[in-house]
């Protein structure tokens, strides 16, 4: 499809922001740096390799089962930094904020961020707010953006993916989106759904220590499983094999999912990571993942190949093989 | 004034938004970085001492004579490192577009900070999109965070100001601000105005070549040169003197000024600083920076005194003294 105005989807996080990004957005800031494409930048500066991420949170509602939006941009750049092996130290934040933005509600979202940020061990050194008009903006936008050291030895991109790796996954998926997406259409479910935003740098941290062929790392957010594992594909020029049997979906998401005809392999996550490692580790590393918080529901859910390179295969429950393309058409704006 | 909600005035860069990061924001995320409050962060990894900063941009419109959106966030951004003394070597950006926003103008907008990223000789090496549906935002707005390493030996900070030191103002002030302004109002002037948008790392660093006396910088943006000197009379407990002869304004700036009842004095400005310099390195520092291409009209405007703490007095034309004070009320929403 031509367009020539940005549509939804060119945020979704799938197929279309690929093409924006690789089309327009490479090209146009050309440089080595950029064109890696991880979750975050491997910088250098004085000989010392640092990670140093951005990302802007429009979620609507701010408030949701689970979290906020101060919560999500905290822990969303700590994520981002720990996928490039780096334990976050400073954040920044932006705010964009609605006039007529009630006070109340800004002073719980600035404490749940200076909770988060303590719990994830970071500090967050400088920010900027602007206020506009009513209607130039939807209540509350939140920009945070972080560095942090990489430690020596460690080498973890999308590219390095390898065939032969086990590929974790550090938990049940689709929690986040649809907890927001149920939120906006006011479904009610027995077992509420609950967003499951979380820092994961103490994880990584663990992993690291438990093993030193881990290749690759990715929380998939926006665009889910499906889209993070076909980025990798395309990153490492490798195959991906998934068995549907071992993803793990809690029995609730599963449901909002039917209903609302979702594939819970393309719906965002907040507080999870998918890891490539060498397949003599991996056991191992789960293992110690799950003596983590945050990684009890670890679980392997499929290699990375040296066949169909490129690609995501899922071997299904019932037997057959389907491709994992990229996610298509935008699934939820204002996801996060 | 007490009020429940955000108001435009928050976000003004003046009092009002003084009080909300000083009330609000820092005795939330209480920490001693953040704390100093100078135009970014001065923070340490690895024993390598860094300047990081952050920026979101809502200007209206995002094109105007001299720049756009785009080149205006990376200037900004640029400046800030470099009020910090640190060259600027990293950015990220983070668009939050509008649902329909012309994909032709997103390309021009890039284009231009590609182009005011290699004009500054920095790379932008990491990124974010967000859509948005129409009428969550207006049009396009644009986050840039920056990294750069900050020399040894250099210590800049508003806190450093000391009675003694003159203040160097690097040329004519208003020029931003009342470029938005009247394209805004639509008013046409016979030599029509441009916003000076430009780029500060190398006029810093030419400076500091030329003096280990640089005591502290800003980059007088929301508020003007007003407000930038009230934060540094505050940050240092010291008090400023200045002599508004000595204050450059392009006549058709001012003009514009005084048809809408502006005081320059409190007008944005995207390509100027203020230096507080040892009295006896002033004169080396303003002739090294009249030589580059951002300080030709250079200029002394006023002087830091101890008399008067944490006040700014000027000496008026007309022989009189008034005090200056921070911008109250929102003077232009949406300048930058």
């Amino acid at each position: 499809m031509i367009s020539d105005k940005i549509l939804l989807d060119h945020g979704s996080g799938g197929k279309l922001s690929n093409k924006l990004v690789s089309e327009l957005i490479l090209q146009t800031f050309n440089n080595p740096i950029l064109a890696q494409l991880d979750d975050g930048a491997m910088i250098s500066i004085a000989n010392q390799r640092l990670a140093f991420s951005t990302d802007s949170y429009t979620v609507d509602p701010l408030f949701f089962p689970g979290g906020n939006i101060g919560e999500l941009a905290v822990n969303g750049t700590v994520n981002d930094l720990a996928m490039c092996g780096a334990m976050a130290k400073y954040l920044s934040v932006g705010l964009i904020i609605e006039e007529g933005f009630p006070i109340s509600d800004l002073k719980l979202i600035l404490q749940s961020m200076a909770n988060a940020a303590a719990a994830a061990g970071v500090q967050i050194v400088t920010g900027d707010t602007k206020v506009v008009p009513r209607g130039a903006a939807d209540k509350l936008f939140i920009n945070t953006s972080g560095v942090g050291a990489i430690p020596e030895g460690i080498h973890i991109s999308g590219k390095n993916a390898r065939a032969g790796d086990k590929i974790i996954l550090s938990g049940t998926i689709a929690d986040h989106g649809m907890t927001i997406l149920t939120q906006r259409e006011g479904l009610q479910f027995d077992s509420p759904l609950r967003s499951d935003s979380a820092p994961l740098n103490r994880l990584v941290a663990a992993m690291l220590e438990a093993s030193q062929e881990i290749h690759a790392l990715r929380d998939p957010t926006r665009g889910g499983v499906g889209t993070s594992l076909n980025e990798i594909a395309g990153q490492s020029n490798s195959g991906i094999l998934l068995f549907e049997d071992t993803i793990p979906v809690r029995d609730e998401v599963r449901g909002a999912c039917e209903l609302l005809g979702l594939d819970p392999l393309y719906v965002a996550n907040e507080g999870k990571l998918l890891a490539c490692v060498g397949a003599g580790d991996a056991e191992r590393v789960l293992q110690r993942m799950k003596a983590e918080k945050y990684g009890t529901d670890a679980c392997i859910i499929g290699e990375v190949t040296a066949e169909n390179p490129r690609k995501v295969f899922m071997r299904t429950s019932i037997g057959g093989t389907r491709v994992v393309d990229m996610l298509t058409g935008e699934q939820l704006p204002r996801i996060c």
